[in-house]
């Protein structure tokens, strides 16, 4: 079986937030990267146009929910819209950061689940199966009614950390906060490391209060790689991080997922002079202003592709897929 | 039967496009405006919470799709889905202003007929009904699957004008393009004038031309009511106009019902000094800034609350309804 | 790539409307019309049975809504749904003349927009995609859930004409009306001829009135070609006939798609001596009686097969496709 | 609890297949019969307005599928989608005649199973609730998703047959083949006479033929009561009542819900001399010169009414109801 | 064309009902049973995992709907779940026996028409195609709104008989009520013997009465076939063969579809010395203990592998078909 | 405003799981439970009728997915569909128990989201509404497309823990693992005491590992209150209680919303002397025999019954609600 997609049976678009990675995609599977024309009427209404005939193609269309979310999310409804009335075979929605994965309950009365709301309009507007990764909870995975495949950036990372040869007696893998322990654990695991997890209790949208006691777990160790899935403004891994170097940690290697930046975030960042790595991917386009010298930005390019690969020859996407983190935590320990 | 709705049987909610007309509505049917919470997360996700139980309740929902259409839109679908899923007895979307109207067929290869995209995404939301005012063509009526009420602002028109006591002798109404024609010649017979119909050939999204040609029409009159569905950049009336002073006519009443006035609108408007009388609605919203001595802004709060009145006590909307805008054409000639 | 269909992947069928239309499609495809058995239960009930297994293939049923419509329209949802429960794998309705495209506005109180009510019953009655020639109204285009391709018989009108060599000095395109304008000032440009365009005033379903506005229009003319969508009972063209011979034309080509030819039609059409050319298609079976020595009626099968054979090798449509007929209208100009 | 229901709540309407039993339901219930204007457009499409506004209330529109059936199926469809459109609360088809029952099941390859693609579109076309009467198999309940209430003619026959004060020792129910043997046991039961069962065999849609061994089962009686749901052709009722004379019985009442009389239905019904009563309903309308003088029809309208009555007051519609005929049936037995 | 499936394109499942039929038909088609891991939870909830990846495959899932019928439903609905879940093309339901055929009508107020909600149930879990055998009515054919595929095993039967050379003067068949009359008169034409019909009277779920009447028909002959679609706890056969005993056979081939043999029906059959052959299909699973001596199951297998052989190779299923059993009955008689 | 239902406007009927909270729940609302029939056709299909007519009524399906679970969650959904098919105006699910909430994720691949997939299934078999009660995840909410009420027990915990007035110097709320510290924390909050949160990691379905941490968290405390969701075989708790004895814990109230008591768990409760309460509700009915001596089993009837009044009576249900357990988090600490 050649590995190669037959350039004639697939058509890929983009949308206007992350074209680089649409466009590492396409490098990596060998085909090209079908133009979109955009433009606004003066009444601010958006219009889109495909480029090219997706007449019984499989079509993938890649757009982050990335600011403007609103503006990226309608483009996309609108593309899928489009792919499914001139007559697409398939018609995938590869959302590299679905923004609204957070908005995952109902944690107040007579507000929206959004993420389950999304997942409907992407079904409604044409969407035949959706790719993604790394959901802020498994569970929204279950919003969705189409065949959906959370990726995870996990591998790159383990890749990464292996290179690094990092000294496996005081290095410590940090997991912020209880949702993200699994998935760290994980990590820790393939790295052969050890994990602390800490509470987080978020105060508000934008402040978050880290429990020192996760502070008492590293103690005795050097190096943290915090873990996380997202950075918006920063505020919680700032915290984190102040918690490590008062008990005793001197480097910080930072990971995460989706790497937004926003705010004071980038300020943050580099006001913690232990912090030696921030380790992200391109899931969210991250402009050339915010990457700090000790940034490295791994691009998810090769996992999405690989996952459409596997797709077009029908292979199984286990490897690439998250499942809920849950495997294999048992017999990861925090033992110093 | 009372003429006031059982307040306890109603709940009113504003998105953020146009809360002063919801207000108005809301006390023209002498019920309060319910609150709505809007935020934002630092990841730009809208964040919205209706401030009042809906549980059993009929509940509108006012949002024109106004700049920044795509956060209206959102925050409209989020209220729709909120009021559905907390159990609400009917869910009406209130849209003044539907901007995406004039996105209604597939005037290119492979574009979006977003117009009837944004209708489904209304349904699957959760809107059991819609109401909404002077759609750009009333074929778009038909893209809603939901029972669904385009209503006018026709009689506001005809009852500012009549109150005039314009000149029947001298004064002729002109429909730019054909589009507007039948509208136009509605307007016309019930204030009794003549009609003039152009034929404006659209150039780009923001140039047009006027057809010449309906300049000869009003030749010998002296007055023109200049009758459009809505005005964005204002190209097209500033032509029209200047036809118009170019064939004698030497004073302009411009009439249009969603008076977006974007761009250089305001300025070309006020350039020309034949322009006496500027009528509008609040079917968008139109800043302090924006409003030229000449302008005059008729509240559709009225027909809104007459409908939602009827709408309650079950009495037939005929009468505020357009219906194409089919009937009675005949007769209407332009015969100075 | 070969130009030909694989037999075993698709399977046409024909209603008892135009089987002539479904043959001629199927010849100039190489493939086989299959057999369809039509009968009537003596209590009145239609009965359908298709000829051959179409397990797994592209279905491709032809049916024009002519009169008796609606026994046309039920034998067609039959047989989509035969289609369906017998496993084909694509269900094409194949319209040449969707007849209720006319219905496509709610014009008055309770009545139904029938338009967006049969293409709900074709999907419900499963089929996949759609392919019908000139709706009436573009934004029909928008009631279809389903990929639809409303084609266009313009090009057998272009190449017809272009073969006439009409004298480009003296000749002239008249659009009866503004609905048609667009269509008929593409149609014009292709030709390279001049264009008029008269306002249609519909007084009933079988009576209406044209402005004389557009004579003025081609005075200096002497070949008129009056171009149209449709002829029903002829009382539209036979007006704006006679205006062109008030105001000087001696020689009328009249061109239309759908040549139903009810009621008076023939006898209004061969009174009308100016009249040397009829050019219409066989989209509507015409039958002996109603051909007019001077009628030419061109066979849309070669349309309807290139569509057919694009979408088979997943080429794209554009160049037979109406797209509302917008584009390119700009230069267009009536300028004797 | 009164016994009207408030005119206010309800509409009713009649399509054109049979007005005189809407009229007569209305007139059961006391309230008016909407008015419905039907015309049809010069192309042979249907047009249809209703009359009164719907809004926010329950409608019931009547409409047997009698010949033409495509035509009365396609006004109820479009009356549906109107009541829908124009904002009703519930919207009930009421089909006394539903033809397309017969069409249950696929007795050959690539067929059709009607009556569920009928029963699909009637939802589709925006009926919430179905009330009719005696389907052919009782399984084409099951066929609808919605609310839906087979009524039964039967207690109108008991009512008719217990007046006639009949000899019970010589009067046998004859069920001419085993379809309609429940129904007519439930029947003969309810009478107290005893039940013989014929072995119908059909031929064709036209052609039936009997066996012959119902014929020893009525040896000894003088008095047959055929017992059938529907009269087509009556070829096969003439068949069994030919049996019947042949065996001996010389007085016979042929009973149907359903008296289409079509083809020579009449001629043959009149030639046997023995038949003294005919007794049927008015679920199709029977022209006068189709009714014989040994013919008696009674009306469905007050189980209709009463059945739309108890809906309205929320009553259970057991008694009127058909319940596959399944109860009961022990201890009928032919033992004269 | 090859006879044999693309192993690469196909998935085959099994529930825990009747794995063997499972490996069976694999076993006709060459391919391998695919692995399905089954658990439950210590709360009884049900865990099931697919064993290989199914993403663009046609997946087929194999399951009787036999006690524990509702474990046996979900663990299906699951394994459709999981499939569409999975990104496969199609999602087969193979399901030989569908128990809740019979629950096909209301036969009392406030029951639930079965048959239909689990016809239903199958496509909200997934299934794109349904495949099933001898359903107790043609009718429920029509609750699946997917292509569904009713076989039968007549073919089976045919064989079985031909091959045993009975004696066509005094061997009858024998259908016991009229429900199976169609059906066993298909199978007495082709094994070209004469039928008797009884009629069978449901007194309640676990008793049946036979109608003497049928005694009379079989009166000359010596060996009886009672042809029936079910035999639950073997009541009304053992009723049938007492009355044919009494009316003089000496011999009695039963046939039966599903021979579910509950409750004492093995009991009740042993008891019966005149039963010289019990003839039987695999779509139920029975066990060793329940094989008498006298009976013999005939594999389906090679059936239900036919079909899926002809749905791939896309070949018509019409002689696997029942077809509601009602073709060619003309001409069978009962004529000793 | 009464506080009493009016009993012709609603039915109840209960399922087999938990006929006793039914029956609360009617008793706290002053109306009748209405009769449902059950029972199981000899081919284990099951059979149900609801005993009265539910005709425009809101009708209300009490049922925990308690063992049999597929028997019970059948039983529902067949409940649902009579209930939709005769025609009631709302039909709300009350689920007390939702054991496929614990299926809310893909941890492998090729698994259902089997809590999505019910959710679905409820909706199809015609659920317009459902309550339930502490889901495991707040997320599963989002699984529902219905108006979906998620109740707590936490007001009667609260109430009955305010009653035993413990000492709040030495009483520590233990959260078992980090998925129910939101819950706990909001319980600790409202009942004024601190709060320890432990890691449980779960080894299989019925084996689990707590972390050892939590231990010291809870060091200084006499007496502990393990705050949990579900008690299935006890592992959990018992290792919880263990490691609180170990740690100096003398007394240890345990505390958990549904109570399913499986396997050993009686037995491991009653084998820790410690355990001084057990306190749970009644939304798994308990036997008698599980029934410990220190078991206290708080009734969630009134809970629901509120829950059902205030739906009734349209108004808010926010105090009754989960909402995600996140409010108020802050300020929570373990502090002695």
């Amino acid at each position: 079986m050649s590995d190669f997609l037959n350039r004639n049976d697939v058509r890929f678009f983009s949308g206007r937030s992350n074209p680089d990675l649409a466009a590492g995609i396409c490098a990596q599977l060998s085909v090209p990267l079908d133009q979109t024309y955009f433009s606004r009427f003066s009444n601010d209404n958006l219009h889109v146009q495909l480029g090219t005939s997706v007449r019984g193609r499989d079509v993938y269309i890649v757009q982050s929910l990335t600011p403007p979310v609103s503006d990226h999310l309608l483009e996309l409804l609108m593309m899928l819209d489009i792919a499914r009335g001139a007559a697409a075979r398939e018609v995938h929605a590869v959302i590299p950061y679905f923004s609204y994965a957070r908005s995952d309950k109902k944690d107040a009365p007579r507000v929206s689940i959004t993420a389950r709301l999304i997942a409907d309009l992407l079904q409604t507007s044409g969407a035949t199966q959706v790719m993604t990764m790394t959901l802020h909870s498994p569970q929204v995975h279950g919003f969705f009614s189409l065949p959906t495949d959370p990726l995870t950036a996990r591998g790159l990372f383990v890749d990464y950390i292996r290179e690094k040869q990092l000294d496996r007696c005081n290095t410590v893998v940090v997991a912020p906060d209880a949702g993200i322990a699994k998935a760290a654990a994980k990590f820790a695991e393939r790295v052969g490391l050890p994990l602390a997890v800490g509470n987080k209790i978020r105060l508000s949208d934008t402040s978050v209060s880290v429990n020192d006691l996760v502070g008492r777990q590293v103690e005795g160790f050097q190096h943290a790689i915090v873990y996380d899935d997202e950075i918006a403004t920063g505020g919680s891994v700032d915290e984190v991080c102040q918690i490590m170097v008062k008990h005793g940690i001197t480097e910080i290697t930072v990971i995460c997922t989706h790497g937004l930046f926003l705010g004071r975030a980038v300020e943050r960042l580099s006001s913690i002079p232990e912090i030696v790595d921030i380790v992200t991917t391109d899931t969210v386009a991250i402009p050339q202003e915010k990457r700090l010298p000790n940034m490295t930005v791994l691009s998810v390019a090769t996992v999405f592709a690989d996952a459409i690969r596997r797709n077009y020859f029908r292979l199984s996407l286990g490897d690439l897929f998250t499942y809920g983190e849950d495997v294999e935590v048992t017999g990861v320990q925090c033992a110093p």
